[in-house]
C-alpha cells in the first residue's frame, strides 16, 4: 500500500482533492506517509503542512472536513487523487475551490467570491 | 502573469490536467516557466520532464496532445489546473487517465485496461 507510493525527497506526495458529486477539483495539497495512513484509518483527508511542518486533518479547526470516498494512485506512483465529499468550502479563503483565479489573456481574474 | 506563479525551489509548478467534457482528472505533471509560456503561446499543454530535464509538448511524439481551454491558478499561486481537450489517451500506458489504480482495502487495484 504505502510502499507503492513514491514520496519525493522531502517525504511528501501531492494529493488532488476532487468533489465526487460535481467533479470540481477543489485543491491540491501534500501528504507524508503518516497523513496517508491517517486518511486511510479515519476516512477523512489528512495532509502535511509544509509551512507548519506538521500533519493535520483538513477541517480540524474550520470544520470543513473532507470525507474520502475513493483514492487513486497514478501510473508512476507519485501523485494521489482523492474523490471526496466536502463539508463547507475547501479553500481557506472561504471559496468552494482553491482554483478561483482564471487566466484571461495576460491576467489572472478572480472568478469566484468567498462564501458568506 | 508568470510572476503570480510560485515556482518551487527547482523552478517548477505542478499542473493538473482535467478533461473539460467529462471532468475526469487525467494526469498531473510539472511545468517550468518556459513550459507555461509555451502553453500560453500555443494553446497546447507543455510540461517539464524531470527525468529528461527538458521542456516538452505533451503528445509531441505520441500525437496525444492536450488542447488547453482554460487555466486556473490556486489561492497560494503554487498549483495550476488546466481544463483540456485530450486527443487519445493521456497516460503513457495507453489509458485514458494516469489515475487507474484504485485503493481497495490494503491494495491498489488496476481498474482500467490500456486502450487497444
Amino acid at each position: 500500500m504505502l510502499n507503492s507510493i513514491t514520496f519525493n525527497e522531502a517525504g511528501l506526495v501531492p494529493a488532488i482533492a476532487q468533489d465526487q458529486t460535481t467533479g470540481r477539483v477543489l485543491m491540491m495539497a501534500w501528504m507524508n506517509a503518516e497523513a496517508v495512513e491517517q486518511t486511510l484509518a479515519t476516512g477523512y483527508a489528512h495532509y502535511y503542512s509544509r509551512s507548519r511542518q506538521k500533519q493535520w486533518m483538513k477541517g480540524e479547526s474550520s470544520g470543513h472536513v473532507q470525507k474520502v470516498l475513493e483514492i487513486y494512485l497514478d501510473c508512476d506512483g507519485d501523485t494521489l487523487l482523492l474523490k471526496i465529499e466536502q463539508t463547507g468550502p475547501a479553500c481557506h479563503t472561504n471559496r468552494a475551490s482553491c482554483f478561483y483565479k482564471q487566466q484571461i489573456e495576460n491576467d489572472w481574474i478572480t472568478i469566484e467570491e468567498p462564501l458568506q
